[in-house]
């Protein structure tokens, strides 16, 4: 009996995760965490309207879903302006990315993204055995024309640019976004992730037409709708990118009750309002606290505050360290120097008043760890 | 501006569906179905407790699921007398059969399967390049010392074996197929789907060390469980195997509440039998009215019946189309000779009542196209 055997390029990949959740965090810990502020969920929760819809569908579940969203692509291509066959729709924009890296990379193809941003896209691109180049941050940002600039020297199938950006939470005005399309190498795909571009202030998004094949823009239900556990994503470009995904995806992948929910929680405009309203004013107090701590929070054009340690990576792991220790789950970035700061998540008051109490002390053990 | 480079893979690749759903096709009729028996989900639903655990976690959508499914996966180790360790839960069969491909088939490796077999595993096979060999039906049923033989002679990564089998309901019994594990090539792994195993008669399911390496089986929440639109299936078998999920799955791809109605419809056996009775119940009044039309039911241990049109594929085809236009939505097998059935699924008394009345119209109206 031997083991089965796997590709060459499977068996050389780790058996990692992209994240450790917050509920194996908790049973290891065997306690749940006070302050859930750490996988930039949205706790005002998904609109009443999403809610109920996804209630009622419940009972449907008993069918497969519709496998072309039909319903949901047509209302999303209205909030796109654009037409229903430059939209699809999958499962979160993690699953998206994965399908749009099948279809482009080839093992041994260059990708290129900025160093310390989104790693689920590392991950698939890195499972699909293409090569990432990674550019640095500049002043906190993701550095478009360096990108641009990696992709052409490298003859990249894939430019990764999140706007406004995670973990930094920065972010790039529309017309820096528009003036730089015309640097994108021929060939070469600009993956737009827009994951938080709701909460960005008026002339983040730029305007693109949809039929342009240089830009893939992804969307999703998991930050300002509060649906990240129903995987609800969509991608916007030109029909022909959009019709390949057909070739691979996963057609009756979709769940029913997140369909309908979706298109629920589209209708409901001013639940969206009410979200960015609490979000600024959660965002608000944990600047606040960070200055009481002082700490710097960075601008946030995203449902999280980036706070600045004020020192190296290994001061803000440990803070993060003794915040997790606390039970208040946060994350921060993996690369310097980016990695001096924590990333906290816009929470409910009393998320925040636990981050309040617990943010001095998880300073002062972690500057005793570091004097220790 | 050039359209993004795909993969010499993707580029080759058709932008096929492996099924029309049934939502595309009665937007194209323009009316809805009057019975909808086509894609053998469970009209009967799912567990009131699964409904309700569902509506109840809707308005927790906005936390990302447990990326382990870790009580879903406890409760299923205990179902499948396996380890937790030995059990990998994704959306459906369908997506973890995607994974499984990934990991197992590069460009040019070969893959055994029954000719007229499952459509979507061949869809992952032929989506990663791999090369489809297929083996007749034998007396309607998956021949598996054939498969076994091709699998033997062309160093196949895979064979692919449906037991209970769709789309002809025909199976195995459990003593069959333990017998014929040491049959099994060595490299070869033995993909054994179990979608339909709820329904098959005791003695079906072969009692297989979940640690042999040589098989992987699949069972799914999409059919006894009602549960087709929340994608949920899950994997057993060896830990290596299984670990190797971890490579390139989407982690936290799951829907939380589809995680929540599993676990609730788990616990709910008793939903389970009176499915089957109803199940059982629908099989016999679709056998009686295949019988009163002169048309012979094959034997099923699913829930759909399999009926035999008397002719040849042209035949059955042209019934299938009658019975579609008259709003009865059932599928039929794909190649010769199994292409002289429909398929037709257990659905509820007033879908078998429009069945009864439409299908000797169907039958007429297609013995008039064959002699016109």
């Amino acid at each position: 009996m031997t083991t089965p055997r796997l590709t060459p390029l499977a068996a050389s990949l780790p058996a990692d995760v992209p994240f450790v959740g917050p509920e194996t965090m908790e049973r290891e810990a065997g306690r749940p965490f006070r302050a859930r502020l750490g996988a930039n969920e949205s706790a005002f929760g998904p609109s009443p309207r999403a809610i109920e819809a996804m209630a009622r569908a419940a009972s449907e579940m008993w069918k497969y879903s519709d496998a072309t969203s039909h319903d949901l692509r047509h209302a999303l291509a209205d909030r796109m302006q654009a037409e229903p066959d430059q939209i699809v729709v999958g499962g979160g924009i993690d699953g998206l990315l994965g399908t749009l890296v099948r279809l482009t990379v080839a093992e041994g193809d260059a990708v290129v993204t900025s160093d310390g941003a989104y790693p689920t896209f590392n991950y698939h691109v890195t499972g699909y055995g293409g090569e990432l180049h990674k550019v640095p941050f500049r002043n906190d940002r993701e550095d478009l024309p360096a990108l641009l600039a990696r992709a052409a020297e490298t003859g990249a199938k894939l430019v990764y640019l999140s706007n406004p950006d995670n973990p930094m939470g920065s972010w790039h005005d529309a017309q820096t976004i528009e003036a730089a399309l015309d640097d994108i190498p021929d060939g070469t795909l600009l993956v737009l992730d827009e994951a938080y571009v709701e909460f960005a202030p008026e002339g983040t998004a730029p305007r693109i037409d949809p039929e342009d094949p240089r830009v893939l823009r992804f969307r999703t239900f998991s930050k300002a709708f509060g649906m990240a556990g129903a995987r609800v994503g969509y991608a916007s470009g030109a029909r022909a990118l959009i019709k390949s995904f057909d070739k691979v995806r996963d057609h009756f992948g979709m769940t029913r009750p997140a369909q309908a929910a979706a298109l629920a929680a589209l209708g409901d405009g001013g639940w969206l309002t009410e979200v960015k309203n609490r979000v600024e004013t959660a965002k608000t107090r944990i600047s606040e606290i960070a200055a009481a701590n002082g700490l710097v929070a960075l601008p946030s054009a995203t449902n999280f505050v980036t706070v600045d340690c004020g020192a190296d990576g290994d001061f803000a792991r440990a803070v993060l360290g003794e915040l997790v220790a606390r039970g208040i789950f946060v994350r921060m970035p993996g690369r310097p120097p980016q990695d001096r700061c924590i990333r906290i998540t816009a929470g409910l008051t009393e998320e925040l008043d636990a981050l309040e109490e617990a943010l001095p002390k998880a300073l002062a053990a972690a500057r005793v760890r570091q004097t220790g």
